[in-house]
């Protein structure tokens, strides 16, 4: 027994491990569940968007401002922190949370499909893969950058400074438990969902391997953190079915999906894996976040979703309304002094007008980006929860059809 | 009388105008004192360090973050503002703090400063001023911009389109007017301070007829804005003695001091000024503040500074401490898991490190510009606000001395 108060604090936060509880089933065809995942810095209520701050920072937002979005959770990125500040940078700060100041829970991905786009198709949602019999196609490629990936890793280039780097997957996790977040993901191989099915399933089965390597490093480093297994498998249904099976019969704490999807995939990809994975696991849908999405994967299953459209868009002046996005730097707007929108709970639509918005963003002025962010965010995190409500009185069909019939009809 | 509780709070809102109580006088040779001014917006207590939000934004900040700075007034650019968003667009806002969501006092200036600088010399400190005889001269200057003025008033070009515009006394107190800050300020010309001292005692005559007509024209259109004169003079006690006896004769609610200073400047122009200028209105220091200014201007009687240093030194990684500034982009700081100052109360001490500073701004990260900002602006309204609690307290010499020692000692 401790009777010091800090010891006896630090034990109780000690004991809060990783888990998952359904809370409820929709059921009747639907995957859809509304749960908590449980991690050392908190609880996340389920289905949940994951707020994404690339290199520690949600962009243009301070975490005060992020909380107040209603943000459970952080995102950041392997890659780039492992390429600024460092890893070990990270870890000497005390881990992702410390150094950023986000005191809730905290993600990171594998760096997987940064370092395989490289820059060349960063953005563009296709990750661009090289293997070796590749190399020389590649080389003469767009950026003249390259990848070079055998079955112990990858060998990349920073997009920085152009310094060579070596990913594997003990690499990965071994990044990952210096930067130290709650919830971080095995090594993965991005494959284009271009490329033909026999390079699809020998990516897969590495990928298959690297899981496996994920997994024995991140139990001998020990520690607290959850791993997430990836399911990849392009659009091909007996690649993801495969995935689902290997990946799901192993012992992740939770899966992260991975690949591109369009809007069709969501509704079909990804309810082919979430059949087939435990259901007592959380699963993440890797780098999605339209509205349409989150009805469309919650469905079929999804439990949580990152995406950095929100805060990409809300910068841009992009801000979604219930009736679709608003391109706020529209002349129509210049002398408009109403919010932009109305019974939206915000901090900007609660304390600034259209009319103050464009001229910030027409005058290029730094807040018009924190205020589109927070917007934008607040949107995203506030449907997903509302989705979440509706999972438990039985509103999710009448919020679906509302919902998707005002933000897509123009 | 009203007994709708709406028309009751605007009776009382319309109650509160303008106004300036001394509350303590140092004496012995010094000049300082601290005072309240009250505005319909609320009270400033004085010496007071006022925020620069030139263009309705105080540059990265949301106001809530400006508020919890410790801010108590707003300064905007009537300049900035009627070229965009338009004055008469901040009119139908509901004026300045409505627009920019700014509930406290509010502040502009004439534009007299940007309208004859052109973007030429702005920022730089000195004004470029052009009189009719010497447009010759001036459009071979640098920019080939040019401000063409007469005794009515001047004709320039915008900095951002080349478009032709004309400033009276008439027409920057109506712009004002539209603009709505709560203290606004006489339209004057600004003269070089590497001007011949003919064209100073000229430049003198005509600020002082423009003083008369700001004056008559603020008197025709009403309303409870309070205005400020402006005092110039550039280095010459004479100048300076003439313009405050002139200035301070006149009907005005307080009084700009202008012109480019050096630190000895200080010390001695603005005394001069301020030895004449009627005691019980207050005085307001255009433009400037260094920590070693706040010192300088109070013992010199000045009330209340405006300076664009804080927030654009905190933009650009260069921030103020007890020991001078620090430039946080500095690879001492990489590593370095401690605040910008340990007992400092603001935002950013108080939740981040110089090592996630460093990260921030090495990175180009917005977040970097906020949180210096936030450091900045917090270090000079807690810096003046200090000063002004040791005016009571009988604390102003030692804490003069300790904190100019510490800061300007490397």
């Amino acid at each position: 027994m401790n009777f010091s108060l800090r010891g006896i604090v630090i034990i109780i936060m000690n004991s809060k491990k990783f888990g998952f509880t359904i809370e409820k089933k929709v059921g009747g065809g639907s995957l859809a569940r509304a749960g908590i995942i449980h991690t050392p810095h908190g609880d996340i209520r389920t289905p949940a968007f994951i707020v994404v701050g690339t290199k520690a920072t949600v962009k243009s937002l301070t975490m005060e401002q992020v909380k107040s979005i209603g943000a459970q959770i952080v995102l950041s990125n392997t890659y780039h922190l492992y390429l600024a500040p460092g890893d070990e940078l990270v870890k000497r700060a005390g881990g992702l949370g410390k150094f950023m100041n986000w005191d809730g829970p905290t993600f990171t991905d594998s760096g997987g499909f940064q370092v395989f786009s490289l820059g060349v198709a960063y953005g563009k949602g296709i990750g661009k893969v090289a293997s070796e019999e590749e190399n020389q196609e590649d080389t003469e490629s767009d950026h003249g950058q390259l990848a070079t990936i055998d079955d112990e890793g990858v060998t990349f280039k920073s997009h920085r400074d152009g310094s060579s780097h070596r990913f594997t997957p003990e690499r990965s996790i071994q990044i990952q438990h210096n930067i130290g977040a709650d919830i971080i993901v095995a090594f993965d191989e991005c494959t284009s969902p271009h490329a033909p099915y026999d390079k699809q399933k020998a990516s897969l089965d590495r990928t298959h391997e690297w899981a496996k390597r994920s997994l024995a490093e991140h139990r001998s480093l020990g520690g607290d953190q959850a791993l997430f297994g990836v399911i990849q498998g392009g659009k091909h249904r007996d690649l993801r079915e495969e995935a689902a099976r290997t990946i799901g019969a192993m012992d992740f704490d939770g899966f992260g999906i991975g690949g591109s999807f369009s809007k069709d995939d969501i509704g079909t990809a990804v309810r082919w894996v979430n059949a087939i994975l435990p259901e007592n696991k959380p699963r993440h849908l890797l780098g999605i976040g339209e509205p349409i999405d989150f009805f469309y994967g919650i469905e079929a299953g999804v439990d949580t979703f990152d995406c950095v459209s929100p805060t990409r868009l809300g910068r841009n002046g992009s801000l979604y309304t219930k009736h679709g996005r608003m391109n706020i730097t529209n002349a129509k707007y210049i002398d408009d002094h109403t919010p932009v929108e109305d019974d939206c709970g915000c901090y900007t639509c609660t304390n600034h007008t259209r009319a103050y918005l464009a001229h910030l963003f027409r005058e290029d002025e730094m807040l018009g980006a924190a205020l589109g962010s927070i917007h934008n965010l607040y949107f995203a995190v506030s449907l997903v929860e509302r989705i979440r409500l509706s999972l438990f009185d039985g509103t999710y069909e009448v919020l679906k059809e509302r919902t998707l019939r005002d933000f897509y009809t123009k």
